[in-house]
């Protein structure tokens, strides 16, 4: 058999995947991974990556991971779990989201998924239909956009607008759709802005989106993350006015991304979900996917009804002095310029003023060099479809938060345009 | 807003959904679980899926839950999980892959996945292209046929031989295979037909597809539930002939398919795969996928390396009492009929001869009436894609399994023809 390697072989690279895979922030944070310079004795200050949970501050607590571990010893939960999840767990999700609401979210309407990266990847590829489009905002959560492309599920992206504290712009919503618009994504708290939504913009939303016969795909995964002066409002509320697709996870309220435990939630009371089959569809395609693991359900009552009301007070405290901190030093460098204070997430948004830098030509140059020259991991806005904008996470230690700003204005000075 | 329900909505069913999830495992079982006589105070005994975790026997190692409590408990593991997983994770199964094979594996060629039903998810949406066919074994493993379909790769079947011990029908793949024919898949030790396939055997199909230029999908997520004569052979040991995706999990050895932990590795000594762009495609479509639960990866090097030897001999002596009861216990029942005693897996092919009943025309007839009467849930065979057979699975516990056969000798006297 020496020739194996000479013959003909059938399979090959995939190129919706090829074209898809461009999109996703683990690519340009190997990227960025890849110009870090390994001579450089300094840890890596990832703000990059919203994920707080290896930081002493962000620590989950533990009345969750001893609800696990009961659940694990007491043998009952080691079996393929049910299509859509264990009734006590669905229960459990239903419940607690029912809390800050003004009705009851039924169980049977609860489904859950491996993260709330599970929820999206089986509701896009349902609502991926020929011909379909779906509205993703602008900056995205490039999972979204990523998802999209691998089910050929076209793309058409409005704006957050900088300038109305990141709200929706919905005069565009209302160009870009027409009758092969199948859905619209609002994330809320926002990820990558740091915006939590009025009220009465949701309601303008779910207005705009009944008018066009367009479902709301509410990703509300950061709704316990609000540190402002706004209150979080669920896209729930105006399920009356048009059907919303509520998705979460336990993921960030915890600080356990890596427990991957989510929902998608159907918020359909005049059954047009249902009727027009898009429900079905959706509990089949989760009929096909692989489960959440069943432990993991069976410890949700308790990780819900155990941790004290103290520990999220406690992390959104921090939260809210990283915010803080994080626009306060963003003021004292002047190539960005942080349009809206954070007030939820643990994302923003902040603009690169190219002129005032000598040689660097765009964000990915900037980041990139950052990366290479102070070992400070920052994602370029491209990554999130805006381009010459950074997205910085302020959800990491507060230390090290500030010697992230350090590094960064050290860089910012260095490669500044030198007065003539 | 009261017209609400009366406008045009855009979205809908998605019909290659619809298609797609007709042949799942599930929706059968749903449908026999429908015909349950609630008024029969009898429990109900589940002969038709491999889940023995619940029973008593087949509780998994308090070695193992106890690794998944202390990895918990470290706080290492609540982060994101990084791309194909944690590098001490790919390395232990790559050890753990490597002992019973002829080389050694490298990490870098395991990909982690959420239990072997997502590397089958992220397999068959990569090898999608228009156009491409995959040849799958009939009867099935149903998830490999909903995935093709809805991922819209052509299905093309080739026969397990009842008659050959379940061998492959060879011919069958040379005239079913053409230049868009990009993959085999082969199941080993075989679900549902519950033989090993020999050495030799697995040679020839490795030939075969060399000479055809398709990929070996080699599953062999019960490799290590093996209790006949027959020593299993991995595909691996073929792959300087045929390049080979191995497919596993820890649900089987470890009874604990509610872990959602498995794997995908390439083997690909003359890196055909990685030349074509295959192995490239099939990263970034797990880079796009949801990761497994990094504290179960970061428990994975205990749970292989302090689960002791007698664990798994005890639980393999039990399953062979029960595989060999079951073929006992079908031999006293004239309408059905085991070409092939059980040697590993946890199931058996039964056939069923309609001519000796009376009142039942197929095998869902059967199963369905089975359910009603009995409370007895067996798979009817067209859900394996193998009409008018049934699948049943030993895998229960031994008291249980006798249980059942005596209801299904019931059953089988009160539906066989009387003499006249």
């Amino acid at each position: 058999m020496g020739e194996i390697g000479a013959k003909r072989w059938n399979f090959g690279a995939n190129e919706v995947v090829e074209d898809a895979c461009s999109q996703t922030v683990r690519d340009f944070l190997n990227l960025l991974v890849d110009n870090l310079d390994r001579n450089d004795a300094r840890p890596v200050i990832p703000l990059g990556l919203g994920d707080p949970s290896p930081f002493p501050s962000f620590r989950t607590d533990p009345a969750a991971v001893e609800a696990v571990c009961e659940a694990l010893r007491s043998s009952k939960f080691n079996h393929y779990p049910s299509l859509s999840g264990l009734p006590l767990t669905r229960k459990a999700v239903a419940e607690y989201l029912s809390r800050d609401l003004s009705y009851h979210i039924s169980p049977d309407d609860v489904h859950l998924t491996v993260g709330c990266h599970q929820a999206i990847e089986i509701l896009i590829s349902t609502l991926a239909v020929p011909g379909a489009n779906i509205l993703l905002p602008r900056p995205t959560y490039p999972m979204y956009d990523s998802r999209a492309s691998l089910s050929q599920l076209e793309i058409r992206r409005y704006d957050l607008l900088p300038e109305n504290g990141w709200e929706v712009d919905l005069n565009a919503i209302e160009a870009l759709a027409d009758d092969k618009t199948v859905a619209l994504v609002l994330i809320n708290p926002c990820n990558p802005c740091g915006n939590v939504f009025l009220r009465q913009h949701l309601q303008k939303i779910a207005e705009t989106a009944s008018k066009l016969g367009i479902l709301v795909i509410a990703d509300e995964v950061y709704k316990d993350i609000v540190f402002g002066d706004k209150p979080f409002v669920s896209m729930a509320e105006f399920a009356e006015i048009v059907p919303v697709m509520m998705l979460g996870a336990i993921s960030k309220r915890w600080f356990v991304p890596g427990w991957r435990f989510g929902w998608m939630v159907t918020l359909d009371p005049h059954n047009i979900m249902k009727d027009s089959g898009l429900v079905g569809s959706l509990v089949n395609v989760l009929n096909m996917s692989t489960d959440t693991t069943t432990f993991i359900q069976g410890a949700i009552p308790d990780i819900i009804g155990k941790t004290k009301e103290e520990f999220f007070s406690s992390k959104l405290g921090t939260l809210r002095e990283c915010a803080e901190t994080c626009y306060e030093e963003i003021k004292k460098i002047p190539c960005i310029t942080c349009p809206y204070k954070p007030e939820g997430s643990m994302f923003t948004m902040v603009k690169l003023d190219l002129s005032m830098l000598e040689d660097i030509s765009d964000d990915l140059e900037f980041c990139c060099k950052l990366a290479k020259e102070e070992s400070l991991i920052i994602l370029p806005g491209r990554a999130v479809a805006l381009k010459n904008w950074l997205r910085i996470t302020f959800a990491v230690e507060l230390e090290v938060l500030r010697d992230g700003f350090v590094r960064l204005n050290n860089f910012a000075q260095r490669h500044s345009k030198k007065k003539t």
